[in-house]
């Protein structure tokens, strides 16, 4: 128990993740992502954290090694001090968030090292609850996708699939022709009329889905409002959400949220949002980027206070850095070991 | 470190508090308060907790007693299955807060001995933001108001005032006679007239008053935003707001609420009040009962997260049982040990 005074040291590097499948979303593809590792010492412990930039969200290794170079964790007395450091961190940008969570994890990580439990019994969670998580099959040819749906036969107990082009029925259809899965669809803001949204929602929740993420342009409030009225599916904000003082102006709109910890800046904040969407009865979705175990693991540890989780970031990349959260059987499984309970690869 | 499976056991035992000072608000007096400690042991580790029963609430020695009595813990493999055991607990019954919170302090303590860390470092708070508390001054006679106002000279940075009788300006106007430390007020209901409450609260502003609790009674809500909206100084709700699940029908009626542990349930429910209410913008006040040292501190550790501490019950009663945080030069001092930190004394 390291309670005394001492420096911490951070360190990162930039990392490059390889997607097993070219991944396509609505609005473009690609076949890696950039990313950062962070480390940080603190009196013999080392903390793992990562930041994940998809390139359509603005962040780049650039910015996120900008950003980390100007932090300054020399002038706290210990990694415990988690609410001083992220009102630090917020105060050097409004932006970064992946940065921000990179810093985040790795100090969760380095406090449970040091407290020597993992993160989710800290937390007062059961990790029995973590439950499944989706998995995701992008947008592609039906043969692509009849072949991606049938690896995951045996392996996965909810499917996600990217929808918001023409080719949506064609998709589901090709899913459903080899598997009868519960489905999560993500449209990625992809839908642009909401009647024909509405149908969409109607004739998806017969072909087994059972949640739609983003459906429409995040900007457009009131007419997601008027879709959610209407929907029998749940409607959850991603791209409209970020971090907490986000969610007061999206009650109403949407059902619940997906909190990702590259967007909201970690898991500090995450479980604030968490708290939130609670309060106000909303549903609450963990998500992930492509990710190393690293930041898969660190949202896996919130699983045991989420509705519905899409952590399968870790499972897409084939170049992962650590073993940590698991699936078996469908259900994530959270490592034992202390802090985020990874193990480097 | 104790995470492989055992039993808990729960014990607890009467004890009535004895108040240094005959104790007036607006609507009783009192010179004892009913009270029931709370051990749980589990794994050669005892956890202390507390049920503190103002009679007005009304709970007492036997609903405490009552409830305790049903509660088996022994299905839970740990304490620090939090989440599950509050929820359970709930599914008890749909009142009997303190009987809820006396459990819920209790594994508060107990996980905290287990990863030995005082409760603040484990929740990632810098305990020496825990800053002052108000002491409360009770109504009294003007003579006795006064050689009260004394007795705290050098002792406290902020005093809390009982208002809401016809001599609300008596006892302001004594104590300003012999301190000019800033006031809290709270009012318990007791104002009548809105329009006479928002005179009362331009005056009290220019005696130096900086924040008014629950001024009219806490079914008024439409009444209350109308004050709040012209009040010069914050609203915050006590009477009015008990559990997470209160919070958000008095947004905009008040400017913050007061989290007293006795009415929420416990600190895993403080810390998603606190949570929501900073989402919100809403200030945040931390009360107590009358409480051993045990409450008290358990309310003290989450008093870096909030704006105003009310927590001097401990301090007001003449047999204490513990030893945890103290009061020095007016700012609370959180002890450093593991869990609440508590000496028995």
């Amino acid at each position: 128990m390291s309670l005394h005074p001492g420096k911490m040291t951070l360190r990162f590097y930039p990392y490059e993740l390889k997607l097993a499948h070219t991944f396509t979303v609505s609005s473009y593809s690609r076949t890696t992502t950039p990313d950062v590792q962070v480390e940080i010492d603190f009196d013999g412990y080392t903390g793992y954290g990562e930041a994940s930039m998809p390139p359509y969200l603005g962040h780049s290794t650039e910015s996120v090694s900008s950003f980390l170079s100007k932090v300054d964790l020399s002038q706290f007395s210990s990694p415990f001090m988690l609410e001083d450091i992220m009102e630090y961190l917020d105060s050097l940008s409004d932006s970064d968030a992946p940065a921000k969570a990179a810093i985040d994890i790795a100090l969760h990580d380095l406090t449970g090292k040091i407290l020597g439990a993992p993160l989710y019994r800290i937390w007062g969670y059961n990790p029995d609850k973590a439950g499944p998580t989706t998995f995701t099959i992008g947008i592609d040819t039906e043969d692509i996708v009849r072949e991606k749906t049938l690896e995951t036969a045996g392996k996965y107990k909810i499917l996600k699939v990217k929808v918001g082009l023409d080719t949506d029925e064609q998709m589901i259809r090709a899913i459903r022709s080899v598997s009868d899965l519960p489905l999560a669809v993500d449209a990625n803001q992809g839908w642009k009329d909401r009647s024909k949204a509405l149908d969409e929602i109607f004739w998806l929740k017969e072909q087994g889905v059972v949640l739609v993420e983003q459906p429409l342009a995040k900007e457009r409030i009131d007419d997601t409002a008027w879709l959610t009225e209407r929907s029998p599916l749940p409607i959850i904000a991603d791209e409209a959400v970020q971090r907490l003082k986000d969610i007061p102006k999206l009650k109403g709109a949407y059902s619940g949220i997906n909190i990702k910890l590259m967007k909201c800046t970690g898991l500090l904040e995450a479980r604030k949002m968490i708290a939130y969407a609670r309060a106000e009865g909303m549903t609450v979705m963990l998500g992930c980027m492509t990710e190393t175990s690293c930041a898969c693991t660190a949202a896996a540890h919130l699983a045991p206070a989420a509705d519905f989780c899409d952590i399968d970031g870790n499972l897409l990349i084939t170049n992962d850095l650590f073993k940590g959260m698991i699936v078996r059987d469908g259900d994530m499984v959270l490592p034992q070991g202390p802090g985020l309970g990874l193990t480097k690869l």
